[in-house]
């Protein structure tokens, strides 16, 4: 009895659009699958490698794309550390279930024991937060959200919205990468990181510095042995991961790299097959939601064929 | 820089009920953590060892507690299947990252490999997607929701509900056991079961029997090695984990048992330990979302030392 279920992320199925749903004789429509394979070459953007960090663990290469947009600082200061090879050859720290892995230097706090930020590392740093939503593009979508007034994406990355402050914040769904602090909301220069490895923790949403999200090799991330309750900071440092390196894409040679696509949060594609996703109906699916929460809309990521895109 | 960061679990905090946020001198509230640590023996429940499978793998016991309430049929047929030892030698074939671990026998739909049903086992069930809420006592979250009318925990399991139906269902959160199915809504028995590991796939709401849900030993499932994309099933058979047993603990020896505590869901130790998670505010967060999601609500467990539970 090998079942069918489940099969989101594949197969041909029907879609009913919300507003044909009780039309007398609604198109057939794609699959989310479909609409993504079919979608043009413009619907897709390269990742940029002045952007992207390879961090480097036994099991494989986890693919990080940077969010200067809205945390300059604290990516540039990444960039600056990577650079450096501040994080090679320290560790994921912390795995706590259902929540998130962390990372860096779990010495960081103890004096001639902590590894020495790389030269021109900013030792603080203001909090970022949030960012003004003056002059952005903003890929809303139609879905209620009781975290944030608004919620869709800037950038290509998830995000909250709040008209009256003006503001925009990326949201911690799976995969969103924050900068650690202590109880300041200027401690944090991001040295230590957090990976969302659980269900989205929107509770830290505009309260920490969000300065990124994993794009390939979460599965890398997602499988490591958790610590101890609550907090899944190890006892035992040699349960902790070692991290073989985190770079810079564009510091990596190029035939190194891992040329990837991100399908574009404003194509058309990516719209249509969110509106599939939202009303799927097929032969398995039958009882569409007609609602999409914003940490369940997958954001497509391809490998490129195209050398070219390895700039 | 170890940092404090992301300390949801434990630590004491102050947090101000909704109404009283723009109080002049709001009252110190407990954390979460404190709340839950002083709750009267009362806002306890034993978990019901006739209806408590121990699934035992070589890293551990995982136990999952089973929803007699929402699908009798079901948990009927998979107690049949327990005491006839079904499980014990087969295993979790399926790993889909961000998604579910499923398991079960991986040659079901092969005649002439597959494992026999043990004797008394229904080789056909309704559907029991949902249940009628007549009668049901209902523990409602004020919170908005997007894929349901209502959302709250009935029998303890969290639920949605709409009125106008007059349904309620259990939902697919972190750790919710649900009936594998081919295309027909009653093609389950429960052989084949999946454990959600992933950010909460609410799109599968009350179109699956759901059973039940584990309530210790998630740790033990969400690291289990993710099989290939896009859905998971392990194509190299010895990547399988297997199961030395799936049992119903009424079967197991007292002395053998994990005596486990819930918290009532409709005790006033849950309701204040929600509320001030969802107004949290203390030394490190400082702007209180005033909302908390359905799967985002935890469901205290407690071992408890009284060898009475052990009943």
């Amino acid at each position: 009895m090998r079942i069918h279920l489940l099969t989101l992320a594949i197969a041909a199925s029907i879609a009913l659009p919300a507003l044909a749903a009780d039309a007398a004789t609604p198109a057939k429509q794609k699959s989310a699958q479909a609409i993504i394979d079919a979608a043009p070459a413009s619907a897709w953007r390269d990742l940029d490698p002045a952007n992207t960090l390879y961090m480097e663990l036994a099991s494989g290469r986890v693919i990080i794309e940077l969010a200067p947009g809205f945390a300059p600082e604290h990516v540039a200061n990444i960039k600056t550390m990577a650079k450096g090879g501040f994080w090679d050859g320290l560790n994921i720290y912390r795995s706590q279930d259902n929540f998130v892995v962390q990372f860096g230097d779990p010495d960081g706090e103890e004096a001639g024991k902590a590894k020495p930020y790389p030269a021109g590392t900013q030792t603080h740093l203001p909090a970022e937060f949030t960012r003004s939503d003056n002059g952005v593009h903003f890929d809303r979508l139609p879905d209620v959200d009781g975290w944030a007034p608004q919620v869709g994406f800037v950038d290509g990355f998830p995000v909250g919205r709040n008209p009256k402050t003006g503001k925009v914040w990326i949201t911690h769904c799976y995969g969103t990468l924050g900068a650690g602090r202590n109880n300041a909301p200027d401690s944090s220069i991001g040295a230590e990181l957090y990976v969302v490895t659980g269900q989205s923790p929107r509770a830290l949403d505009h309260q920490l510095s969000v300065v990124g999200r994993v794009v390939k090799g979460m599965e890398l991330l997602s499988v490591i042995p958790r610590g101890p309750a609550p907090m899944g900071f190890y006892t035992d440092p040699k349960l902790r991961t070692p991290i073989v390196s985190i770079k810079l894409a564009s510091e990596v040679p190029v035939e190194q790299r891992t040329p990837l696509q991100l399908l574009r949060t404003d194509s058309q594609a990516f719209i249509d097959a969110t509106e599939a996703r939202r009303n799927r109906k097929d032969d398995f699916y039958t009882d569409p939601p007609g609602h999409i929460d914003l940490c369940n809309v997958s954001l497509p990521v391809r490998e490129t064929m195209d050398k070219a895109a390895r700039k």
